[in-house]
């Protein structure tokens, strides 16, 4: 049969969680979950991966055999070359070479590639980004990562780190250390700066929504408040959205793009108006004026982006880019 | 005989000049320039560029039948599959179909590009950049440009206008308009930083080397007055390097880069000292800190950069990439 029928395995590895499922297409047959468990090293890691790689296909009711690729998606560094993971911080690994390790013991033909990346090729190949060229992803959420395709390929760069807009600094003139993107606009910040300015005695129903407990404000909280229309919450993630359209807009005037999808937890939890907000300030900041038209679009990929990213990027690397 | 050893023309318009050489590879055989005299009107123009090319091709003793193409630069963006200039606000021209009417007229085959992104070629094919599969050119001058190698390739983007690095954004807190690159850091936003603070009473030398007029802060008067030690030119030219290394270490932390060629008017005006304040500030920014390594190297090529670049480039367009 042709490759892009065939099933695929999709794995999304992360610091708390693996998830697995067997894939056709964008098609989900099968899924299933652990806990990563990364302080009980790598091998107790790749030998939960082969559990839930075990339980897909059981439950997917194909044969192994039919499998023709398992994609994983890793955090870190990826040499996609190689198959290993360069650096991982929250996994504790270092050149660990995952690829080779984890195919001698599923016996099927392994990609690996960065998290973030597979996010952005699920949104190029079946979510908000499909029919662009070149694009941006960029996932707003406890951290700010993103993924470029460049001429219908992941672009991964010569240190194979390519895509952290969350580590470009937006703000030159500030004194108070790395004014990135992600120090400025993460969820992270967000919930660190109104944590702080509640402390320092401003109003806000967040107080009420965590009990008191400001150590809790997660993108849920953040959407509630919105939803209460609390003032200090609205102005804070005005700010953000600012300069994330600020940093969007440079890339889109570095690159000429014609697609930016913005994904990521905070950005799922809250309403149109956030991506308004990214979307103007874009467009007061890009240049030059006429590439405006640049889509700026909401991920329309849900909790199964991550796998079924990884299963076509196998699909798509290992040969059958239809 | 091979396309390689063929010669080439190439051509730098400008709006003020227009230069044209005969090339062997990088070897100049024949140069010639006149002025553009936009203001007549593009025809006016084209007969100019007729001209010029006849002069450089009678000069380099070769027959017009061993030319093999023609590669022009020109200012603005360019539909480098159409040959047409979209937009160049200094020759007054909006999608002028400047490849096949000069076709026409020369008889030989045109290839058009952007004057940034054949400068980047140049750098890439025979200049500071060689040996790099994607590498950033960035020109410091009256404006800040740049040009992107991505894989071996020009990089245009979908607008065709990639390359923007001094139209990005490095100051978002700033309340005085769009805090550009170019509006920070070109020569004439440090020329007209100097005259500012000159005027409100600032020590200097260059009042001494304009005579006090400060309408003619160059290149040149910049450096003489480093090389006579001048602090308030020292200081704004720091500033100056802090922030062109910020952007640039945005631009290799978003594509990984491992080199960068720093060129431009105001650039070979001064000494190694600018180059090195540049790549210290890169350090300082960039992301992950393994990637401080891609290299931040000053311009080699000389005054034919232009030409050169662009014969060169129609030498690869034209299907001889050796």
């Amino acid at each position: 049969m042709p490759k892009e029928d065939q099933p695929y395995i999709g794995i999304d590895l992360g610091g708390t969680n693996v998830a697995a499922a067997v894939c056709i297409g964008d098609k989900v047959l099968s899924r299933d979950k652990t806990k990563t468990k990364a302080d009980q090293g790598a091998d107790a890691v790749i030998k939960r991966i082969e559990k839930v790689v075990d339980n897909v296909i059981d439950t997917a009711r194909v044969s192994r055999d039919d499998i023709a690729g398992l994609g994983i998606g890793a955090p870190g560094a990826i040499n996609v070359k190689k198959g290993t993971v360069i650096e991982a911080v929250n996994l504790g690994w270092s050149n660990y070479p995952l690829g080779d390790i984890l195919q001698k013991r599923v016996k099927i033909p392994v990609v690996v590639d960065n998290d973030v990346n597979v996010g952005a090729w699920g949104a190029y190949k079946f979510g908000a980004g499909q029919g662009h060229k070149s694009m941006l992803a960029i996932f707003i959420g406890t951290g700010i990562g993103g993924g470029l395709i460049i001429d219908g390929e992941l672009y991964h760069g010569h240190y194979f780190t390519a895509g952290e807009i969350g580590h470009t600094v937006v703000n030159a003139g500030g004194s108070l250390g790395r004014n990135t993107l992600e120090n400025l606009a993460s969820r992270t910040s967000i919930a660190n700066l109104l944590a702080q300015l509640i402390h320092s005695s401003h109003e806000s129903v967040i107080s009420e929504l965590t009990d008191g407990d400001l150590t809790r404000i997660r993108s849920k909280v953040i959407s509630q408040a919105v939803q209460r229309n609390d003032e200090l919450t609205k102005r804070v993630l005005a700010d953000a959205a600012r300069v994330i359209g600020i940093s969007i807009a440079n890339t889109v005037t570095l690159l000429s793009l014609s697609c930016v999808v913005v994904g990521g937890g905070l950005t799922e939890a809250l309403s149109k108006t956030w991506i308004q907000q990214i979307r103007q300030s874009f467009e007061e900041h890009v240049f030059p004026p006429e590439i405006k038209k640049c889509r700026i679009v909401a991920s329309t990929l849900g909790d199964d982006a991550g796998v079924v990213g990884a299963a076509m990027l196998a699909r798509d690397r290992l040969g059958a880019n239809p």
